[in-house]
């Protein structure tokens, strides 16, 4: 074993290579694509966790080049301050896509995404009207726009995004299906703290207080979960969800149950069509959202 | 010079290649697209004309092989009578193609283009509020999905469409800019008729009656931009345009002034910035539109 250890080709350490224009980034890529190199791309907006690099890995595992992209994209933020407090930590980002083995990384600048400011927003229907697309106005068009211009400056075969954004997910999914896009959505499951805390770059803009009861978001999705199985009213479930969190000091913004895969709201907790349970609230001034699809 | 025509290669009839589902058309062309030979796109609604046949020999004269796509978009009519009434004519369209040395023919079904109905919309800012934007609600909304399906299908390096279409071929240079799609926007000058009729397939539905007065939206413009040379106050000469439509039995929806290439209303005759005026009217129940860039 050791001897053939030997003789295999030692694992090369690939430069991740860096572009921050789009020219350039083309250019590199035209000639790397084909068929039968397919590319895979994890968009991303930095502040890099272990979620993130779970896409990286996937997208490793299914294409022969993999791009991460960072870009804190400020069209899909509805709230200045969130912008502004975003977390950008650039080199331990770059840091991390090189040990995790990703081939390319896209950081431009915003004026290189946004030349000019954006006129163009698009509408999701049902999904802009509802949790997310209620609570953030004109977040999923944000996303919408960021998303198509990444698809179509790198044109991938395969794009990897985490389930913890499960209404970003559905957006995208319709984006790619209405506008015949090319692109393979490949959902990942959300990795999570020890505690239970799904991991989110946001997290990090909690304080040692807040981390510490961060925790309730997913305490509660699990007791929302094993509440339906014993059929108690979505109404009574709601109500001691909201008592839960507020117990921790927090804001409970909703918690909502949603038909799979079509993504209506119920209250329905009888019937045996696929849901997913969904929540949203307040940990001090940061805003944490989590889900969990319901067995 | 005969011996040598008799030696140049025969010049082939190659086959058009008609394809209605969206896989087949994509198997077909995958093997064929390279950078080194891009494709040519001509998106139509069929009814084709000799207007049609200058986008496809621009085409050719750029691209080793073009597509051209007949569908009548329903999500780009506002109105229900104007849908059902738009001229259908398949087989005298692909003998058309065929005759002009059209390669593929992409002639998909409205469950094809949308097997679900579809509920994502645009909005162009701007171009949706003012005059097609702001006569037929929701057209560009359709105009901007159909695009992007047509291009994110054929996948593309030019597309043309003609200049008649004026503040359409504004809405898909936005789209393509601002979703950062891999796609050169060619717009082709309008084609008339000997009277000046701008060439489209509505004027088919006019009535001999019609048909012989329709040639008053062109005079229009060239009265408009006539008039503008003498620095005549806007005003008046809207006034006037409306009267002399009026004088035929048709009516003035808008004659417009748009400065270039921000497209933006004006009434200002008298600064030196490049604009285009625009046309919309009635010729009994068929809407007509024209433009004219000011020299």
């Amino acid at each position: 074993m050791a001897d053939k250890a030997y003789l295999c080709t030692p694992k090369k350490t690939v430069k991740l290579q860096v572009f921050s224009e789009i020219s350039a980034l083309r250019s590199f890529l035209a000639p790397l694509r084909s068929p039968s190199r397919p590319i895979g791309l994890v968009p991303t907006m930095g502040a890099l966790h272990a979620g993130h690099l779970a896409l990286i890995a996937q997208s490793k595992q299914h294409n022969p080049l993999t791009v991460a992209s960072i870009f804190v994209n400020p069209t899909q933020f509805n709230n200045a301050a969130d912008l502004e407090k975003y977390p950008r930590m650039p080199e331990a980002d770059t840091a991390m896509l090189q040990a995790a083995g990703c081939d390319v990384l896209f950081c431009p600048s915003v004026a290189e995404m946004y030349p000019v400011p954006s006129a163009l927003t698009m509408d999701f229907g049902n999904l802009n009207r509802i949790l997310e697309g209620e609570f953030r106005p004109g977040h999923f068009s944000g996303v919408g726009l960021v998303v198509a211009k990444l698809f179509n400056i790198v044109q991938p075969a395969r794009a990897y995004f985490g389930q913890k954004d499960f209404q970003q997910l559905m957006v995208i999914r319709q984006l790619v299906s209405e506008l015949c896009i090319p692109v393979e959505v490949m959902a990942v499951p959300t990795l999570r703290e020890p505690d239970g805390l799904a991991m989110s770059s946001r997290n990090l803009r909690l304080t040692p207080a807040e981390r510490a009861k961060a925790p309730v978001f997913y305490e509660t999705l699990q007791y929302a979960q094993a509440a339906i199985k014993t059929k108690k009213p979505w109404s009574e479930i709601r109500q001691e969800a909201a008592m839960k969190v507020a117990a921790t000091g927090f804001r409970l913004e909703y918690l909502a149950l949603a038909t799979q895969p079509n993504f209506q709201l119920t209250e329905n907790v009888t019937d045996s069509q696929p849901k997913v349970l969904l929540i949203a609230g307040y940990a001090g001034n940061v805003r944490l959202i989590d889900n969990l699809i319901i067995e």
